[in-house]
């Protein structure tokens, strides 16, 4: 096997880590403990379960695939799909900071560049420069790939939060103004769909999912 | 909100179900069973846990954008991606049949071409009639993109079988030749790939992961 295909298969195996990497997010359907586990089968008591991030990744691919024409801008879609797709891989070693986490959040920035290093590092080198530079564009958020990614990376979570009525706010205490700021540069992707996330987070505070 | 922003807002919240839908695939990591639930948190058990449908189709969409170089043929990589990632929506409602399972097998087609009539039905009719169709060659594996997603779909999970000391083989009792027949079109897509996948089996014949 060539050297090239090697370093391909070490990322895309450690990439596997991404499936026990839990966010904050709850996925909407709730799980009956065994669903996953060979040893718990047939169990039927049912629990909420957190999404991961490989399913986050996966999902914010087929929100940005889907919802594409909404963007403000024109975008290259295969370009925004790549940035989803690698944009949370750094969290393997830097781990997932919730958003809303001050301490956390200020160590945030070297923490993923040292994971970026290392996992990008994996990669052939030209691999290695073209995933890293989507993935640095993403957090820049300054061209129309990176601010229409960003919206779908704020918008997934709002939305399945919403759906499973304001589950992590309530846990977290957040607030409807919190949720705003954070969340409001969904706009600068999509301002069709930051007017629809808008009139979710009222229907939130409606109904007691917000404070 | 305009009818065609809910349909496909409806379409994306409904495939958060590929979340729930667990494949007979080990991802490689071994988890605590807490790991992704409140009620537990601070187990420190470790179990083999199983990869759903969301986290296959991630790492398949990763796949794909790491090793497109390899594919015999020149391909439009944002098809592919885009293939791989709607492949295996049809399970929500059809579930997942097991590759060696010959009853399941018998039923597959029918009950599958009966959730991509709901399922791809809930989005505008453009975007229903682009997926399904994706989903159609996907299935024919008569095009470029089509032999490159399925060698694909059938290298991940060999690829983690492997790795995983080849857990799913031993507990089904899969063979060497079932393993090497289902999976040899993996040469359509890539050649190059099934030569190392076919060196990653004789290693697992020699290390007795499979019969």
């Amino acid at each position: 096997m060539s050297d090239r295909l090697q370093s391909q298969l070490t990322f895309l195996l450690e990439a596997d880590k991404m499936k026990s990497l839990y966010r904050q997010t709850y996925i909407i359907a709730d799980e009956s403990r065994g669903a996953s586990m060979r040893e718990y089968e047939g169990e039927t008591e049912v629990h909420h379960r957190r999404e991961n991030d490989a399913e986050h990744s996966f999902h914010l691919a087929l929100f940005a695939m889907v919802l594409a024409e909404h963007s403000n801008e024109p975008i290259d879609i295969l370009k925004v799909i790549k940035m989803v797709l690698v944009h949370d891989i750094v969290e393997i070693d830097a781990g997932d900071t919730y958003c809303y986490d001050v301490e956390g959040n200020k160590t945030k920035a070297a923490r993923e560049t040292a994971a970026a290093d290392r996992l990008f590092g994996l990669l052939p080198e030209d691999q290695r420069d073209e995933y890293r530079a989507l993935w640095e564009e993403f957090e820049r958020m300054d061209t129309p790939e990176s601010r229409f990614a960003a919206a779908m990376d704020h918008m997934q979570p709002m939305l399945l939060n919403h759906t499973k009525g304001g589950i992590s706010w309530k846990e977290h205490g957040t607030t409807s103004d919190m949720v705003r700021g954070r969340n409001s540069c969904i706009a600068d992707g999509s301002r069709e769909l930051w007017e629809h996330m808008s009139r979710c987070l009222d229907d939130a505070v409606k109904n007691g999912m917000l404070k």
